[in-house]
């Protein structure tokens, strides 16, 4: 029989929880809101909870059937203690996730940055399968990163490096809130694209945007795309000035890392090559090694909706080799 | 007796050529202009030349007392095979150095990137010694940069990564030489604080600059530290905006890779404190884990002027290992 995992995928919003084989199928998952704040003792009981709950709707012994729990948390998480340092989002200091969970199950548990666990699904299941350099960025709420050298995550020296969310692309640019002005991810997260696309929307009262999206309150990133589809200008500029951020972003981090296969997830991607084929092009203008024949492969990342919970799972199957 | 190697620092401008000790000492060094345009066989007779020459001045048999040749070189070196991809200085294509060296001197030869043997050094026996990660950035015509990632060279899946000099810092800013515009170098390089002197001077026939320096083409990156020393307030202005930029660039270096020290070399990098002390403050403010105990050390490189040669002699002593 297939090994078993189950992997957590907690967030700010909701904890998701799912039974994964080693190959990144989910066989069965659940999630419940993560309520914040509250106490890190209540957190902890609902990750058991529901990896509990799981076990027992598939008829699984979870110390019997379940070779090991994966988390993939934000934060600053040590990936060998499996402490969190620091996480804005839980407002939790020095969380010893790992020996508590532990302790609770009496399971092995492994503790990730979640944006690790993302490239890990890849390298491991997915688009980079078996690239010993690989990169991801997620277009979401900010610019996530993750990044494997030699077949391993590299975070640095003090497990925080990987941001490449907070490189300034434009020097004295937009406010982020990490401290610093211009940020990459004030450009190109889907928050970022989100604010734009209302912004030329005030700008432009006959835009088709309005008529896809008559409240300005209900914009999303797709917005933009829907209306380009439908020959809209004004879309088509919002588009085309975040893919010249965007492009920007990722031809720094190709100069500086140059992986055998960056993969771009988020909600963003879901636009696949409305989104690579201009990428490409301007790839092919400005990336410094643009002469070899040995280039960089831009590519969807595979693993979609569920990525986090896939990815954690697959740490748990990492770590165990 | 101590184990010797020689170093080739090829360069554009000259080939410097050194005999030194496993600890990075040099005993005994030897250059010549490098004379481009020139055949590739007219280059590899001077390297020769010049390995033999050292050799015969100490005594030495360069067959029986010399363990390995290392060369550091411009371009995009591929350090397994030996082969230069391309190198803009030389305009060689495919260059096969470590085999043609092998062969006329008969001795291993190892070749190394130039900037990645300045990190080499720096690790093995500079200001980086023993860290398993760490980064330079060497300050000069350009900006050069090198990475250690688990001990071991970082370049990526083509052996062309590590180019932080072109990551741009600035969206649609100075137009650089490999295409892009607003890159790091563009306001980091010594070539850019020269650029910014000068401009500065043209602006302020007052400034104290035209005392130190009355002929507007003598201008070097040492001219606006010794009118700031004089307490000349447009030299201060030019360096606080090099600091700006520079500081800039450093901190996207320190949020992608929080190496365990991050080295600065090059001729800018001789004015040391003057230069560290405003560095760090901006990283106390802008570095993303400025909030952890562990965090990144940024010092000057222990190897000045000999860098060049003593990194190339000790990449053929670390890859003896």
């Amino acid at each position: 029989m297939e090994k078993l995992y189950i992997g957590v995928d907690l967030g700010g919003t909701s904890i998701k929880v799912g039974i994964v084989t080693e190959k990144g199928e989910i066989l069965h998952k659940k999630s419940m809101p993560t309520n914040l704040p509250q106490p890190e003792e209540v957190t902890e009981e609902k990750i058991c909870k529901l990896c509990q709950e799981i076990c027992k709707e598939k008829n699984l012994d979870i110390n019997k059937d379940i070779c090991a729990i994966g988390i993939g948390s934000p934060g600053n998480v040590n990936n060998k203690t499996g402490v969190i340092g620091f996480s804005n989002n839980f407002g939790y200091n020095n969380w010893h996730l790992k020996e508590k969970i532990e302790a609770k199950l009496g399971l092995r548990v492994e503790v990730e940055n979640d944006a690790n666990t993302a490239i890990i699904a890849e390298v491991l299941a997915g688009c980079a399968q078996g690239c010993p350099d690989a990169v991801i960025l997620t277009l979401g709420t900010g610019v996530g990163s993750g990044v494997i050298i030699d077949g391993k995550i590299y975070a640095g020296y003090n497990k925080s490096g990987a941001e490449m969310g907070h490189m300034v692309i434009s020097v004295g640019g937009r406010q982020c809130n990490c401290g610093r002005k211009g940020c990459f991810e004030k450009y190109a997260s889907a928050t970022a694209l989100v604010y734009d696309t209302k912004v030329a929307m005030l700008g432009d009262t006959k835009s088709l945007m309005w008529k896809i999206c008559p409240n300005i309150n209900d914009v999303t990133s797709k917005t933009v795309f829907d209306a380009m589809e439908l020959g809209d200008k004004t879309a088509k500029k919002v588009f085309d000035n975040y893919i010249e951020y965007l492009a920007c972003g990722i031809t720094n981090v190709v100069n500086i890392f140059q992986p055998e296969v960056l993969c771009i997830g988020g909600g963003i991607s879901n636009q696949k090559e409305v989104l690579l084929k201009p990428l490409q092009e301007y790839l092919d203008r400005e990336d410094y090694a643009r002469g070899l024949t040995k280039r960089v492969k831009i590519k969807i990342a595979t693993f979609r909706n569920d990525a986090g919970i896939i990815g954690a799972a697959l740490v748990g199957v990492n770590n165990a080799r």
